[in-house]
């Protein structure tokens, strides 16, 4: 799939620069390189309009303000946890589809954040002096100590998020100061079928037809956000060649990762997630096959595996790219013989790949336990996952701020009692099942003779005890979570409840390996890479981009195809293309509202188009707007080359795939009669602010 | 798991292979290096009778002729089907265990057979003659048409079997003639929990505690089959330090594969099927977990699907290991610079590497239609086979034999027919989960608009298709399938059932991916491979052993334990370790038989011990003798580090594990009061012929 193409990186002079690469800070925009390609000079108004526009979902999307009264658009998969958690088995609004006729039909997501990016500020000395000529602990604990502190000092009212972001991989450090929005309702969304038409199958590729959109509404005080910032919506939409911006935040890249942590995702990491997802996947696949309430409540979970498994696996395929491997190793060792041939550099930064070399062979060796104890594989299940915060939570936040693990820093806090405190339901049945599983795979991974198995099992089967932790616990009652976190240690050593007391025993153990990693491990990495950022500072200065950090991002290209074993793929498809995909038959099956409106709708209107924006993972939901800052699609996925581009870009094949704006206005007014909805979109309705 | 050591190959010289390395054939077996080393050298008449007391049984097990009556052992799990497709929802034999009170009592397995090797004649030269200067398509119809000619010639009548045997791949061809039995009885059988105690989680580890274990019976003619030739019990069996022999057949190695080979198999092989068997692990997991009866009809294939996820999980581990791998890169290019360095050599030889590397790069662009399309990974379920079998056999039978598909030659025919016509138990729900399952990967694989997808699944989705052709099709009475074989290419050209139609319809597609493979790819293999083996011969000689081929083979060792991380492993268990391990859960569960009897129980009565014997998959089932020829004990599994044996001996830590002789007596006397087989297992019996 992954073409053999040299990829641009961080390391690759600008000469080489002008393809459309980048997830660019809204504080270095290339302003220069998109006049230079395409004629047109974004101005630093436009980049601030277009900034305070976009939103980030907080749990793992993008999204933007496409009114004046805080409508948000986003995708559906986006929105898909909380319309199940909105759903009953009387109700399946995943299945039907959702749409608040009137603002008060609007309902509250249980779990859904927005951030509006109000603020960047330089914070890099202040981080600098505080971790100066330090190392290991010391070098990370400072580090931590001192964001969580930057932190603290900026929040300064839970309306407030601060986040202190590691760019470059410690090169710069900036304060990211957002509007915080927890009261984020639903308004529409299309049925599942249509939002996803193609399913897994088609996921990931390209030609596409799917409606991937769900519109929320911020509110402020019970009523919804006045927006001064917002995009109006392009009459035209998305042309061929079209020059697109994409503002979002990309999840996570790993183009500046050096060879020995690419070998230990290509050799260990990447191997053993996949073969736990695809485990899982079919362990899901059978239990929604037990009949519709198995399928509704496991939907979601199954989704996420599924699209999981295909990204990693495309991910895994670019590595195994001899070619592609072999301009990474070339080019990191062309680096560093740049660096060793002058002897203050050689001192200063010559160490730095065989440290993180070390780290990975270290991390290696405690991957199971670090996985499977501390993060989670082994005790997959939301009730654990409550249990395990409020016990850590009971220990933690008695610390001082700056001494806490930094997922319960102050500046933490809002969003972890948003999901210790959520009403979403929780599904006996599910919750088996997954606990089950990873208590399975626990024993399986550490042997059943480690000493934590042993804990945990005794000699129960991990079914037994899965059933037992999940039909006994209390922790699905808020009230009881709330007066656990209330009562703080005293009342969490207190508790008799099976979840918290499993959470409890494990909790020294977890901390152990998670201390041996940040300690022995993290830590050497993030020192190491602070190095390598500041040797390529040195040599390269900042006119590139850092990897992506689920930030704030703007990325250009154009609406344009691409060539497949020798055939053009065009880049737009049209609505007549869904009808002629429809099998009748999930997941090709057009839900009956469009089979309904069929003889309504224009079928040459545009459905969804790609282009050469450089995007990934997170850019979920994000904008797609042309040079006037209007909406002109509805970012929801990458083609098949796009999963290489944790590693690289490559715009001979990458490209994003997008939601055509046109096919959007079509479906809410002659699909849905969302009439609500077109209205406020409408772009006579005013001028967004610029 | 697998240590970075340097490990012998083939191209290793001799000085350094005082290993106890090596799956010897009986007509190359190395007694001079066993007396070095053991201070024993086996005569001809030795060999001779261990290899006519052996016996292979041709679904791909190995196993030992143990009375002069016919009595066969083997382990549970190579009887496990049997024991299953004799079990009812009623009678479960396989939870708890069968024992034939009577000979009149002992019951057919459906599909079984028990060969016997009589003969082994080197017919190199014949098949080097017909093969001589060609290449390609005509190499390769040449090389199985001459194999197909001689096997026919040698199978005079349906109890003898004749194989040609491509040793050291395509080095030497050996004509296999053996005794066929196709009446096998069961006669034994303990309960799973105690043949298989442990289960997955100490599946290819060791201590362990497993009662791994079946007994047979070979019949001829109605009457179990007088044996000549059997193994003695020993009085003793197994002491620490014991010089050891295992004969039996090993499945297969690729210790002389290139490093394209191994590349391909790193990088793209072992990672697809580990991916497809976790999916189908989890599948079938919460499938058992549907009730007692869906465990039950789903408990082999779990188990196979477990037992291959982690003996190719460990395989990908050991070809992972940097070192390990880099010992097979440095090892091939020492050997094609000493073949460089004659220029006859290399005219002859030195291009086969290349050759090779660029059939597996063509292996991997059509892998995937192969394996699904034609290998059956799209169509999983027993029923479709039954139906492909139907329409090859109409298609194949009325050619020559030498122009047949090697499978469907006349001395393969009998396998065929025992299978096609076995009255084992079909389930329509397995049946649906796997097919289903397939259908779905055939279309994730080949994608939604592969046209054999479209043509298979048309409008439906892979489930409705799956039940449709399940529930549709008559091919359960063996009856009908006995009328469509024999009314040949009309019968079934003519048949409206609908599995026989999906197999009709895409015959077509399958042969013509299948003819792109052997022309293009897999002639390419072998005839370079016979280039390097010609090779190898003229720098080495023939003082090596070839990879394993599923034929008869006899390994020397001995009882030894090893250090795992730094500390010793003892290489025998005790009957005491089991009821300590015991936690009364599956897989920890001991049967209710073994807790009423643990005061008969002698607890420190050897149970399990391990060896240096070079084994691998294939050999289950195999007699661990000692050098008189007695039954020491029985090879159930390997150590975690023998899973690296696919691709070399490292005779630190590989290690094979068996049953201990004397834990069988104990269990089968006062667990099961089997004393009709212990009276004949009794070594005052008789000499065993020798």
């Amino acid at each position: 799939l992954k073409a053999a193409l040299a990829i641009a990186t961080f390391l690759i002079s600008s000469s080489a620069a002008l393809a459309d690469e980048g997830m660019w800070t809204f504080n270095n925009f290339p302003a220069q390189k998109v006049k230079q390609k395409y004629g047109f000079e974004p101005s630093q108004e436009w980049l601030d309009h277009v900034r305070l526009s976009s939103l980030r979902l907080a749990q793992g999307c993008s999204a933007s303000l496409v009114s004046r009264n805080g409508l948000v658009m986003t995708n559906h998969h986006c929105a898909h946890a909380c319309i199940e958690q909105l759903s009953t088995a009387q109700k399946d609004y995943v299945a039907s589809g959702f749409y608040a006729r009137t603002e008060k039909d609007e309902v509250k997501c249980p779990v859904l954040e927005a951030n509006q990016l109000t603020q960047i500020t330089d914070v890099t000395d202040r981080v600098r002096a505080a971790i100066k000529g330090l190392e290991g602990k010391e070098y990370n604990d400072a580090l931590k100590g001192e964001m969580s502190r930057i932190e603290k000092e900026c929040a300064t009212s839970s309306e407030v998020r601060c986040d202190v972001v590691s760019l470059y991989h410690n090169g710069i450090f900036n304060l990211y100061k957002y509007r915080r929005f927890q009261d984020v309702r639903l308004v529409f969304a299309p049925e599942f079928a249509i939002a996803f038409f193609g399913g897994d199958p088609d996921n990931f590729n390209f030609p596409r037809y799917d409606l991937d959109v769900s519109f929320l509404r911020i509110y402020d005080g019970d009523r919804p956000a006045r927006t001064d910032h917002y995009f109006k919506w392009s009459p035209e939409g998305a042309k061929d060649g079209d020059l697109t911006f994409v503002a979002g935040n990309p999840g996570g890249t790993s183009r500046l990762s050096t060879v020995a942590e690419l070998e230990y995702q290509r050799d260990v990491a990447l191997p053993a997630n996949l073969l736990r997802l695809a485990e899982l996947r079919g362990l899901l696949t059978d239990f929604a096959d037990r009949g519709a309430e198995f399928k509704r409540i496991s939907s979601p979970l199954l989704f996420g595996v599924e699209n999981s498994s295909k990204g990693l696996f495309g991910r895994q395929q670019s590595l195994l790219d001899k070619t592609f491997f072999a301009s990474k190793v070339a080019a990191e060792q062309a680096f560093r013989s740049k660096i060793n041939l002058d002897p203050a550099k050689k001192r200063a930064y010559g160490g730095a790949w065989d440290a993180i070399a070390k780290a990975e062979s270290d991390l290696k060796n405690i991957r199971r336990p670090l996985v499977y104890i501390e993060q989670g594989s082994g005790f997959q299940a939301q009730l654990f996952s409550i249990a395990k915060t409020l016990v850590r939570t009971s220990e933690e936040l008695p610390k001082p701020n700056e001494k806490r693990f930094r997922e319960y820093a102050d500046s933490a806090m809002p969003a972890v009692k948003q999901r210790l405190f959520s009403p979403a339901p929780i599904y006996d049945d599910l919750e088996i099942a997954t606990l089950t599983f990873s208590l399975t795979k626990l024993r399986e991974m550490l042997g059943p003779d480690d000493p934590v198995v042993r804990k945990v099992l005794g000699k129960d089967s991990p079914k037994e005890l899965a059933t037992a932790l999940v039909k006994g616990t209390k922790l699905k009652d808020v009230k009881l979570r709330q007066a656990l976190f209330d009562g703080g240690k005293k009342a969490v050593d207190a508790s008799d409840d099976p979840m918290i007391q499993l959470a409890r025993k494990i909790d020294g153990d977890a901390r152990a390996i998670r201390k041996h990693y940040e300690d022995n491990i993290e830590s050497v990495e993030k020192k190491n890479h602070e190095l390598i950022a500041k040797a390529n500072f040195e040599i390269y200065g900042t006119s590139n981009y850092p990897d992506a950090t689920f930030t704030a991002r703007l990325s250009y290209g154009q609406v344009k195809g691409w060539i497949e074993n020798g055939k053009p793929v065009k880049p737009i498809t049209t609505v007549s293309g869904a009808f002629e995909r429809d099998t009748g038959r999930e997941p090709f099956a057009l839900p009956g509202s469009w089979l309904a409106a069929k003889s309504k709708l224009n079928p040459s209107t545009p459905m969804n188009f790609c282009t050469t924006n450089d995007i990934i993972g997170g850019n979920s939901g994000s904008p797609v707007i042309n040079k006037n800052g209007d909406v002109i699609g509805l970012i929801f996925d990458g083609n098949i080359h796009s999963l290489g581009g944790e590693y690289g870009f490559d715009e001979a094949l990458n490209r994003a795939v997008a939601v055509h704006s046109a096919a959007l206005t079509e479906a809410l007014g002659k699909v849905y009669g969302a009439n609500r909805i077109l209205e406020e979109l409408r772009p006579q309705q005013g001028s967004g602010g610029k």
